[in-house]
């Protein structure tokens, strides 16, 4: 699968090399977000902060790491887009309210956005960005409340939606998770202090060890107290994006608590049993569905080959001088073995299929290479419905399961079997109980309305694509 | 003299060219800001921008300038203060309100900022730059008034001090300004359409003929129903910069109604009349000096000379690799001729003196390249107060005349004899009547007041420039 | 196995998109080489080119491709030493002569350049560059003979050592290759036109079809007549490149002929057979370890794990802010899966271990990830010589094996046991014969001579380093 | 008048602070190119260098300055042509021959490169720039006396044509002149050491005393063994370049031993003696015009004004995003003053004319600022032949005077009256012998044979101006 939205947040309390620790954990949760990034970082008295457009490598410059001092901070990566990306959107939002400087770095999307958007600007906000951050941080100003933490804990209930948040103080940073618990946001020991991080992959290289995943609604302050969490006093349903495990998260994290590693292998395991065709050996597309075709390899018992190769030179930075065709991009990124497919009858595990057009072209290179009978496996049930909590996926009309049957599928893609993992494989895939995830994506059933302000607005940000900045 | 504050603003209605006009007026007011620029420019439905930080040249390619479509639009150049650059104080700034984007150029400096800042934090406005103009769009939007103008009408009795001001909506554009009219603000017409700006030298570029100057205190709508003009009802007493004259405008520009080239000869020739001592030659200090000492030249009956050199390419990007001092900034930049000023009594025509130190630096450079006589004629009298409506002068301890006298001003900068002109030739020189001038920086009598709340704000911004953005 | 010294170059003839095809080819080619790449292309009568510091995807950009016109053209990617990078050793190595431009492109390492250098420049012949590249050129520019081909068989008798080579004239493309084939070079067929490039996976992109790699000491002409190979008239002993296979090369390309997959995972067996240890998984050092770990996993019957995942975000461009340790990048570039390897006894592949302080960190930190028993296998013998030949491996006293025993390293690097594949099974993996294999960096047995000469430079550049440019 | 092909050179020896004063001297020499800069230093044992595209203020930062270490060196500014800029032509020219660097700077134009550069390519010799400096330093090499001064005075009598030289060896620096003493290039003291410039303003800043002009063919050796001048055995006819004094060298110069500033005022009262008509003021074209129009003013009695402001922000880097016509570029650089001029008759000075196309957009543009008559007084003759020694004059055929009488030029660009400066006067006007000057593009009398090989060179390079880099 290609591009979905999402981005990854950190933040660190009490640890006097914080900006580096923020900056190796950006560097860790780079696949969430390459469009852009930042780091603010503060010792209470005083606050510095970097940020720009692409990836962390380019945009921290050593000359630039040692101008972030402090013990505390927070940082953001960002998603990109096509066409709405602008250097005014980048994160951590940062904001100065009397004389004190706050900001946020924020994972999720909201759906109640527009009204509440509407509703300050009749109070007078102005606005500088499309971002739902910018709201938030007018909510919490705005509120009556004393404390930066009464005021969160004031305005967090009026947000629905999906939103994982680092809030930056001049006292310490608070991590806050939306009660349905969409997102991952997890809490690591440092040698010396804490840290939060979307992914427990951010954790490793800083020395960190893990605690535990925030739970549903929780709100947890850091700050030079110690640590203090404070839970919502009636929990809704809980509703973790399965997608987490399927496609977005690093093998090496845990999110929500459990291995990403086991949980896509076991993806793979379970896509074995429900496969009924056979083949020469399994064939991953990488990266994605790498780990899902071990488990399908080992459970089936067939020999794993890498058939396919990726060319990491080629990034979303490659603009393609040729134009012609959005299928040579496609081609040059992964390329079919000849000399270990050719003459093959093969099995190829995908993480799943969005539009149906990159799978299509991908088929089309297998068999230029000879291969003989193509059968894919995808490790989740068909996507038919959009999501509105954060995913980039396009609405049913482009989501090629949204609009034809799986026999339909197969034929458009080109391939002589196609199976889909079932729901209740997929949900048996991870240890978590399976009422507990959303799946709205593949079901239609969204855990948290999100009629018509949602769809307005997503199609809002759609049409404003096209407008310049 | 060197370095004072100001910025240069412009806005057109009614051209499809808009963008281009802008473009070239913002080249034409470059003299006022250099640190950074921006564009807006729209249609009513569509809005585009661009800006960045550095020259007119710098920042718009032609690239980005294609991009800038619509029929009017506005710009901005802003001034450039050691360490409080920053890119998110370029302007125009923008806000979205309710779906629509509003923006606003701004030259001056208002003196109830703080005040303002703090009660509109009070009611939750959050902040994103140090600019006075994101306090005056806040208001703006908090207006209980239901049209834009309405709005700015409503607001802007609230604020206090210099401010010319060009606003964009969707409709049009609102040029303002502040009822003393300490800034200039020019109303021109285009062959199709009209514009303003902050000089008049602006519309030779783009075509645009001379049709008056802003009334102090004016608004000045121009939409799609042509030119409304909107007076205060009640006049207070009117104070426009006469250094504008002296120094910032361009020879070639008229401001406030009158030209500064016939200004600033007049200062020259009345100078000359105040002027006991004689020399072989009059020198100006180029290229603030230069007009004033031919009206000298001419009055005095002593030949015009251009015996010191100025090297345009050492600009504000001249970091001096040597650092050593700040003497060879200011003798790479002007250099005398030895073989014209060699063995001669010379007169030398500044147009102020501000800290004394560039003054004395010069003297010796001239005494180097073998001056015997050194006879200085200041187009002004001493500079004796600070700013608080938009000058960057220091405060009374670091201006050489606040704190010596003019004896004690000739023997430091080292010149055989130190000529300021009187008030009452200064007043003189220009048609305006000499009343309705602010020359609070000579005499300490300052139209507005600005106490505690100004100085603060201005001690509070220089401090503020250690920090870090 | 970290950093060793190569490059990849590439021709086109008789194909209106050859700058595009020149650039895919670079973009398969960019494992071989990320400090600089060039492309030149030409009509016969007009030629154009471009080149940069930095990867494909940074150099060429849309507007740079369009100005490369012609149906033939040259490219080239250069690899990186630290230190050493400099604009003007940027190739392809353009030259004028007669009014006419000939360009180089080059992959290899003379062992005769300094005498060759000296001789040159008693002729009075001056250098811009360190490149054996400029040498060449020279050498060809002053042959008697009368054509640029008699001229390039005129003097490739007398240099020594490894170039595969590409020629640019105004007639078209000359390909070549060194009498002992040291390095790759194959040729491949379009839809229109002929292409050669360093591996086979440059091909595929361009749909082009193999056809045969150049013999050893083969000259191929292509221009408008044709192709048209010459061949030498005596052999020597072949001496192919064994690392184009262990390290350099994509899975996805053949060299020399052979399928690189299939040779590596050959390896991986073969060493799967000598390996007396055992574990619970077997897990490649990414991602030059992968396919001989496949290939190992098979025989051997124990099951393939990902337990390290590889940071594609951290390239070259990675300067570490921290500073602290070459660790900390070694870590943040690979990590271990707690949850995989956590408890468990391993095996790890690795291709080869040049000074193992690399590998000693890794295995330091997969005891930290809580591996038991860790058992290394390495798909070649120790590596015990330097290379004269183009590799970058640093003298014999840095080779760990080139002062320790495989007991001593094993104690070394920290592992439980270490077991390298034999010289025999080394060459028992690739259907080449093994005696055509150059094997020096294993055994010290150079099959051109290169005594002092090329020692002598090896020492100069690696003190150059230190210079300035 | 408007572009000429022109570079200034400077050198330094003895003075620990080398690489401070040679950039100090670029900053002075900044008006004779803008295309590119570069410096090397070096101390003997080590050299090191810095250049690049752009002026001195954007290519040598204070980071790159710190690397420029040694007690001499020489520096360059290139003069730019559109279309022919290419960072490969950057100079000083660099080249390492047995082990040691050597560069060279130049300034002017050889006659007799083609045949020298066919010849030096006939023994071999590869070209990697189009650059004269190229061709002088191969011969040099190939030389076959013994030291580095044998070889420059040996290679020297072979090259015709215009060139001031500065030569950079490991013993130190080498300055030399052509025989004919086209170009200027003068000697100085510092307070430790020598230097060489272009101009004598470059000593002004670096605190150094000027000594004298070097003698025609004088070649000046300064190294640790002190200065040792080396004269040509016979004399040729001494040929300088006129137009120095008219229009390139700054006025706060001496050049050829006479003062700049002198000699342009001179040319402007004599201009007056021979100027029938009269005005109500005198308006210098700035910046060139403006010393002999104060000449001129003082001489014929009439009022000096400056009526056009020049916008010192439109530089080179001005590309039109207009693009309409070159017209808004000529306007928008030079504005006259309607307050000035308006309803009167002026003089306006101009130095030279070349094409007659941006005289005439300027006379059209002081009609449209409302001046009556409009004298024009040029100080110098017409220009009616290209020049082979340095000038970027067009051919005959693009100079307004090749082609048209005085009477009609003075239709074609609209003035009231044309006056050009008699030869006579010219020559009068500077107290060097009038015959000691080239007057070649007055008079077609070429002082060194420069037939159909220049005239080839010209045109090829202008046709090569078409192709690519």
């Amino acid at each position: 699968m290609e591009l979905k939205e999402n981005c990854g947040i950190t933040g660190v309390y009490g640890n006097k090399k914080a900006a580096e620790i923020i900056h190796s954990a950006l560097f860790s949760l780079q696949h969430r977000g390459q469009e852009s990034c930042g780091i603010i970082t503060g010792s209470g008295k005083n606050h510095s902060s970097a940020m720009g457009m692409g990836l962390v490598s380019d945009v921290f410059k050593p000359a630039c790491m040692k101008t972030l001092r402090g013990h505390f901070g927070i940082g953001h990566v960002r998603y990109s887009t096509t066409g709405s990306s602008s250097p005014k959107n980048i994160q951590p939002f940062i904001a100065e309210y009397r004389g004190k400087t706050y900001a946020i770095s924020h994972n999720g999307n909201l759906v109640n956005s527009t009204s509440l958007r509407r509703s300050l600007e009749k109070r007078g906000s102005i606005f500088r960005t499309s971002l739902d951050t910018e709201i938030i941080m007018h909510m919490i100003m705005m509120s009556r409340k004393e404390s930066f933490i009464e005021k969160i804990l004031d305005v967090l209930p009026e947000i629905k939606g999906a939103f994982s948040l680092v809030f930056f103080s001049p006292e310490g940073i608070v991590a806050a998770k939306d009660p349905w618990s969409f997102r991952p946001l997890c809490l690591g020991k440092l040698e010396e202090g804490y840290m939060v991080a979307s992914e427990s992959c951010a954790f490793d290289f800083a020395g960190a060890s893990y605690i535990r995943e925030l739970e549903p609604g929780e709100v947890l302050v850091i700050d030079g107290k110690g640590i203090k969490s404070i839970l919502p006093e009636k929990r809704v349903r809980t509703a973790r994006c399965i997608f987490e495990f399927i496609y977005f998260a690093r093998p090496d994290s845990r999110v929500f608590g459990e291995s990403v590693y086991h949980a896509r292998k076991k993806l793979g395991e379970n896509l074995a049993k429900e496969f009924p065709h056979t083949g020469e050996m399994v064939i991953p597309i990488p990266d994605s569905g790498s780990i899902s075709a071990i488990g399908f390899s080992q459970k089936k018992g067939l020999p794993f080959e890498m058939g396919i190769v990726r060319n990491h030179y080629v990034g979303r930075t490659f603009i393609q001088p040729l134009q012609e065709s959005r299928e040579k991009s496609v081609r040059i990124k992964l390329n079919p073995i000849k000399e270990v497919i050719g003459g093959k009858d093969i099995v190829v595990i995908e993480d799943s299929i969005v539009r149906g057009t990159t799978s299509r072209m991908r088929i089309t290179d297998l068999r230029k290479s000879g291969a003989k009978k193509i059968y894919m496996g995808v490790s989740c049930p068909p996507i038919r419905h959009p999501c509105f909590y954060g995913i980039d996926f396009p609405d049913s009309r482009q989501l090629i399961a949204g609009k034809k049957s799986v026999k339909e599928i197969e034929k458009e893609i080109g391939v002589d079997g196609l199976i889909y993992l079932s729901m209740e494989s997929m949900l048996a895939s991870i240890r978590l109980p399976g009422e507990e995830f959303c799946t709205a994506c593949f079901t239609g059933e969204y855990p948290v309305p999100c009629g018509s302000q949602a769809r307005l607005k997503k199609e809002r940000f759609e049409t404003g694509r096209r407008g310049k900045e």
